[in-house]
């Protein structure tokens, strides 16, 4: 028998893919990384599927790189040869949602989107909002840590992660954390998961903790302005004003050029950038009035804010379509920096320099609340991967981040694309312990190889 | 030359005490056990200081027992015999407070206090407030991932550090994690040392993030109840109309008799349970008088609402003494339990039944908004240890709560009291990937041993 025989006769039918034509869609990340050829994609159901694979990987030493939605950014999912693909996106239960607890138990393939949903039929929410979050998993959330734009205020996805339960290398399963909002019982496994990007064990459910839904749609406010310097600056008063923002993105000349490209929004000549900011506490409207003035004083050409639903979601519609406008223009390598917030102009306008030195076409968005800059480098549809000028300029756009205290990626993962810069930022002893703790989770080197660290 | 010679030898005159009398007040941390005798105390004065006592002991394989303030409750600190107590209460500086980053770079013998103190001269504050916070350190913070009484709304030590300088247990230094908010760069090393009692390396900096402080002192609540369910219906009263306490405690009859006992604070007969609340958003007196409304609804016996500073702090100031007037009472054990927010008022029920099967004077105050509870075990001055009835009935409680879902330690930590429970909890495999973490930082054993796995 051989191994993809007698793994298929672990599993139900129906769970295995093996012809290349269906596997070779399971086996690419949103980037444009050509993947490795995988023998097969197991389409996991349940836990048991997942320890089986484990199981079956152990004994054979077989790769196996755990999947998401595949809308990671960093390579961090794409197949390896000779490896399997565990597709885990099938896996959408919901095992609990307890109001009384605010905490619900998700299987790692359920929608990010879709959770928050769920919380939203008792008032409460799930916080971390990944742009993609309407197409990205949790399982990949949390591979990842994700941001996402409300976290400005209610953090990344470790911040609302209690517990999980992980299947090892070998095919045993533990539960870390706990159902409780505290705890500090053992070390903190949880968080050595998170964030491992599928390199210590495979995420099967995770208990998450809910918050209270603000009660009415955040107030919204969109600024314009001339330079990129007077937006940076307007963000810092928005901040040293203690308005605690839900929201504050920052958009900048060229990404607002590729949206106009796509769909006409009457972008003016002059404009440099763009910052959109929410706010849902109790005091809303004051502060979204308080942020409106800010702007102003720091020279914003144009200032819209509404409290309105609709209204609002069309002043924050640019901001979410930034990425698919660019996409339009060309492949895209995205990266992101993030930088201490008080930083963000200096980098962006290094960015930019970079740009022109380089003759490489970025556009930036910021999460600029947490100086989580995305400059997204686009090249030629024709080209297989980014040509030489657009890795300079990344090398730049990294060594000028860490230069300023900053780090290589605050929220889309190492993966494969910033292995190679790795170095820079955690240096020997800290790889070496990367490496001691990747020996202990995983000693025949079979989750996820080549990846993360 | 004999080892301590050599030690001394290394560090400059007078930061090295051996004589018995002096090192016994460095052994011990606030619980009743008796310590092992230490060679010698180190009064480590810079992260030098701490790597050359690391690499001595590495070289003579002498454990080392880090120690901030010495005010834990789970025996962590406790000295062990033959070993060097590595005091780091006289590494007092703050590095750098930068405003603008909302963040500060510490050392671990701050006392958490002094560095709130030091945020507020601009306008921020640090959050982890640990009952302990005006005579305990930063370093013992993040060793126990400490809590305390804001963190319903802002979380536990964890959530406010960003970064660590960690002394390994062979000398060499590591920096984890970063100076932004955001970053997801290699495993977290962070957290797998916040919360890890100094078993795995000694924290010699801390990068910890500040928040705006709230532009005034919080509205404050306090409540009598006659019963303690009707007290426990009021938390979930509060937390399910979304109020967003900044603070939210309970206190029991036991509690109320002992700081009665100390200062007379006129308790009525029939009150079984006070809760004090505290709201400090943008609309903190509309939250105040909402609690009040849901403690009156819920049956409080007398409810009292004030926003002036030192009205508040009135009403605070029992829960605050809480726990010295339990001291006059006699030796306490104190615990630490967390369960789901929803199963708080059974957790107390069952402590109450718990105390009186087992004849044990239990007095317990709780973080009623977290669900974690510390039942106070009193016992004799006069006993060394506690008696067998309240091992007893600790066991049990040990027990509920884990039936319930809940953890044995919220945010005091595992140090040696909790050990002989902590398989109920963890379970054989978690434990193993715990040695194997240890084994790894800590090869040859030296770094608090025997202590919180």
């Amino acid at each position: 028998m051989t191994a993809i025989t007698e793994l298929a006769a672990a599993l139900a039918p129906g769970k295995i893919l093996t012809d290349p034509d269906v596997t070779d869609s399971y086996a690419r990340d949103r980037t444009f990384l050509e993947p490795g050829k995988p023998l097969a994609v197991v389409l996991a159901e349940t836990r048991d599927d997942v320890v089986a694979v484990m199981r079956w990987a152990t004994r054979h030493r077989v790769p196996v790189v755990p999947r998401g939605a595949g809308t990671g950014l960093a390579g961090g999912a794409t197949s390896v040869d000779g490896g399997v693909v565990l597709a885990l996106h099938k896996m959408t239960a919901i095992r609990e949602l307890s109001p009384a607890d605010e905490i619900a138990v998700v299987e790692p393939g359920v929608i990010t989107a879709d959770l928050d949903r769920a919380a939203r039929e008792h008032g409460l929410m799930y916080a971390p909002d990944p742009s993609s979050y309407e197409i990205s998993t949790i399982g990949g959330n949390l591979a990842t840590n994700a941001g996402g734009l409300r976290c400005v205020k209610y953090g990344v996805t470790r911040d609302s992660a209690l517990g999980l339960e992980v299947v090892l290398a070998d095919g045993r399963v533990i539960d870390t954390g706990r159902r409780t909002v505290k705890g500090v019982t053992g070390y903190d496994l949880t968080g050595l998961f998170i964030g491992s990007e599928g390199t210590l064990g495979v995420i099967t459910a995770a208990t998450v903790r809910l918050r209270r839904a603000p009660a009415s749609y955040p107030a919204t406010i969109a600024a314009e302005f001339t330079s990129l310097r007077d937006a940076a600056a307007a963000v810092s008063a928005i901040i040293a004003a203690g308005c605690q923002p839900s929201l504050l993105e920052m958009l900048d000349r060229t990404t607002l050029e590729a949206v106009e490209a796509w769909r006409s929004i009457g972008l003016e000549p002059a404009t440099k950038a763009m910052l959109i900011g929410q706010a849902d506490s109790a005091d809303a409207d004051a502060v979204s009035a308080r942020m409106v003035e800010l702007c102003e004083a720091n020279g914003a050409s144009f200032v819209a804010a509404s409290s309105s639903p609709e209204e609002a979601q069309e002043l924050i519609w640019v901001r979410r379509m930034a990425y698919q406008a660019k996409e339009k223009l060309g492949k895209c390598l995205v990266e992101d920096v993030c930088v201490p917030r008080s930083a963000l102009p200096f980098m962006i306008e290094k960015i930019e320099a970079i740009a022109a030195r380089h003759d490489a076409l970025i556009a930036t968005v910021a999460h600029a609340g947490d100086g989580n800059l995305h400059p997204v480098f686009i090249f030629d549809h024709a080209l297989p991967e980014p040509p030489p000028n657009v890795w300079a300029a990344a090398d730049e756009v990294f060594r000028e981040a860490l230069a300023m205290g900053g780090t290589l990626t605050g929220e889309h993962g190492v993966g494969l694309l910033k292995r190679r810069w790795l170095a820079l930022e955690t240096g020997p002893v800290t790889e070496e312990l990367h490496h001691g703790i990747k020996g202990l989770f995983d000693p025949l080197g079979i989750l996820n190889p080549g990846k993360a660290i």
